[in-house]
């Protein structure tokens, strides 16, 4: 029996911040939701992989090496790859991020929030 | 200078339904709007592309030939490649696609919806 996936309830089975859940797959592209709190994101590109960021509660802003985005909840920004950007959240923000499941959490760049692999989540 | 992409806003620009609009592209993946109104999608399915139904309003049906998923707003849907569906509207609905840009509309199987291809709809 399939079943839809309702993206609160998603959200009401964790609480961490940071650390992306990767809640369905569609062509090799992981759908994942992730709660961000504070300033933690180093500067950072794919080189590959665009990356696709929908906000649905709060306000993000999307910092490129020249310009700025502020996402509003209903709105999205598709970081193309390689350029050089740092998300940083207004309180706190949830996320719907889309990005192949080959992409490396910050890049090459290691820090403090870097994942290794993302956790599966069954919602 | 880059600008977030306002979905509320992108459906303002359009009235007609059953007729995707592409806002955005990730990976090859087309980022689409649809307005959907009525009961006009025939069974098809598409060989080698999974496809991604997100409702934003209303209700969607989606049917598959062994099972069927109600979408709500804030719910989505993955159908997997080759899987044959149809998607039944309830009144009116507001949806976002995701799929390949390879994908053709309705499969193999024409009907009086198919696009020969999509709309790109800067908003």
């Amino acid at each position: 029996m399939s079943k839809a996936i309702n993206i609160e309830q998603c959200f009401e089975k964790f609480t961490d911040t940071f650390s992306p859940k990767v809640v369905a797959q569609v062509n090799s592209q992981n759908i994942m939701l992730v709660r961000l709190e504070g300033d933690k994101v180093p500067w950072h590109s794919h080189q590959n992989e665009d990356e696709m960021f929908l906000v649905l509660d709060g306000v993000l802003d999307i910092y490129l090496r020249d310009d700025q985005i502020t996402l509003n909840p209903g709105e999205f920004y598709v970081v193309p790859k390689g350029v050089e950007h740092r998300v940083v959240p207004r309180e706190k923000v949830k996320l719907m991020l889309i990005e192949p499941d080959s992409t490396a959490h910050t890049g090459d760049v290691k820090s403090e929030i870097t994942k290794a692999e993302y956790e599966k989540l069954s919602c």
